[in-house]
C-alpha cells in the first residue's frame, strides 16, 4: 500500500459540493474516486483537506488516498486527468508517509472570495464571483475585517448545521484588495466553521454599502448569535486556496494561480 | 423611430456565435432580439460591430437597433437584462444619431486573446482561455508580433471563407504580457479578416515553443498563403474588447474589465 497526496482544482459550479452522496448526485469526490479507481484497477477512497459546499471552487484542494496499484507518478496526474471531466484537474501528485491525513493534519487553511460590485453582473463571472449592485467602500470593509483578526468565538458567523467541536478559531489574515469593480478577500485561519467565510463576506458587504458601521463587527462577535448577523453570501465567489501542513510531510504548497 | 446603441458582454461558450441562424441554434443575436422585441412590444432587428464566431466572447460588443417604442433608457439595460440569459448582459444603452451603424462606422476594433501555458489546463479556464502544454517564450512571441505591426497583406492569416474585400489591413498594436502561466495578447487594428486573430495566435504559439523562429513571420506574410502558416488556434480564449467610432457619434468607449 502506498499513500498519495494530490493537489486538485475544480469548478464547483458543476457539483453538489465535495462530499459523496447517495444516488447520482454529481460531487467532486465521486467523480475523482471513479477516475482513481479506474486508474488503480481497484476501489479507491479519498479524503480531502476541505469539504467544500455546493458551488464552492477549489484552486488547490489536497486529497489523500491509499492504493496497492504501482503506477508512475504521472499516471496519477495526466492519466487521471484523461479520465476526469474538464471541471476537475489533478495539478500535482506525490507519495506521502502512510500516517499523513489530508484533513486532520492540516494546521491552517486559506480561502479567497471574489466579489463584483457593479450595476450589471458580468456574464463571465456568473458562478465564478459573488455579486452586489451596491457600490462598496473597501476601506470600511478593511476596518471591519481588522476587527475579526485574532482568536475569537465566531458563533455569529457559524451555520446551524456546523459540526465543529468549538466555535473558537484563530483568523491570521483577512486582506481586502480592489481592482476596478472586483474586490478580493483573502482569508487565512487555523480552521473555519461551516459557512464562516460566506457569513463574514455577508457582514462585510453590509459594512461596505453603509448598512452597518465597521465597529458593529465587535457587537456581532460579542453577541455570538448567528440570528443577529447579516445573511450568508452566495457561494459563487468562494475558492479554497489550500491547506498548510507541518513541513515534515513535505507537501507542496502552491501559490494562488494567475487566473484567480 | 429612435436608434439606440447598446454595449454588450457575453459568454460565447454558450452560443453558436453572434449571427442569427435558421432553426433553434442558440446565437447571441437571436437571444438579444428576442429580449429586445419583448421589451419593445414589436420586432427588433440588431446590427453588431463584430460578428463573433462560435465560442468567441465579448467584453464590449456594440449593437444598434431601431424602435418606435418609447422607454426610459434603463429599460434597455436593466429591463432587457431581466429578459436575457445569465450568459449575456447589456452594460450600457444610449440614443444615437439615426445614421449611426455599429458595423460600418467602426473605424477600428480591439481583441484580447488569453492563453494558458501549463502542463495541466485549469478547470476554470475551460472555454475561457486557449491552452497549450508547451512552455512558451513570450519574448520571442513579442519579437514575432512586432513584425506583424503595420499595413500588410494578411492573406496568410485569413480563413478560406473570409468575405472581406481586401486582405490588406493595418495592425496598430499587438501587445504581449505574461502573468504566471497566463499570456495576454492585445490586438488593435482598423479591421480584422475572418479568423485573423486565432491564426496569428497559432503562429505565435509556434514561435513561442520554438518550432518557428520569430523572423519566419516575414516569410509567412510574404507568401500570402494560408496553407503555409500554422493552424488556427482554439476560440476559447478570444474576447472582442470593442470597436472605436468617430468621436462625433459620442459612443462610450469602455476600458477592458477588471475580470479579463
Amino acid at each position: 500500500m502506498t499513500r498519495y497526496a494530490l493537489t486538485l482544482a475544480y469548478d464547483g459550479s458543476r457539483f453538489a459540493g465535495w462530499q459523496k452522496q447517495a444516488g447520482d448526485t454529481p460531487t467532486v469526490q465521486s467523480a475523482l474516486e471513479h477516475a482513481l479507481s479506474q486508474m488503480a484497477g481497484e476501489t479507491v477512497r479519498t479524503f480531502a483537506a476541505g469539504r467544500t459546499d455546493t458551488g464552492v471552487h477549489a484552486a488547490a484542494q489536497t486529497v489523500h488516498f491509499d492504493t496497492a496499484a504501482v503506477r508512475p507518478l504521472q499516471a496519477w496526474v495526466r492519466g487521471v486527468n484523461a479520465l476526469l471531466p474538464n471541471s476537475i484537474a489533478v495539478l500535482h501528485a506525490q507519495a506521502v508517509p502512510p500516517h499523513f491525513h489530508a484533513r486532520f493534519d492540516a494546521c491552517a487553511r486559506r480561502y479567497r472570495y471574489i466579489l463584483q460590485s457593479a450595476p450589471v453582473r458580468a456574464p463571465h463571472l456568473y458562478q465564478r464571483a459573488g455579486w452586489t449592485h451596491y457600490p462598496l467602500n473597501e476601506n470600511k470593509m478593511a476596518q471591519a475585517a481588522a476587527r475579526l483578526i485574532g482568536t475569537h468565538d465566531f458563533s455569529a458567523f457559524r451555520a446551524a448545521q456546523c459540526q465543529a467541536k468549538s466555535p473558537v478559531k484563530t483568523l491570521y489574515q483577512l486582506d481586502i484588495a480592489r481592482t476596478g469593480d472586483l474586490i478580493k478577500l483573502d482569508f487565512h485561519a487555523n480552521a473555519f466553521l461551516h459557512h464562516m467565510v460566506r457569513n463574514i463576506v455577508g457582514a462585510l458587504v453590509y459594512v461596505g454599502c453603509g448598512r452597518l458601521p465597521p465597529e458593529h463587527i465587535d457587537t456581532l462577535l460579542a453577541a455570538r448569535n448567528r440570528c443577529h448577523a447579516p445573511p450568508t453570501f452566495m457561494p459563487d465567489g468562494l475558492y479554497f486556496l489550500g491547506a498548510d501542513y507541518p513541513d515534515t510531510f513535505g507537501i507542496t504548497r502552491p501559490s494562488p494561480p494567475a487566473w484567480l
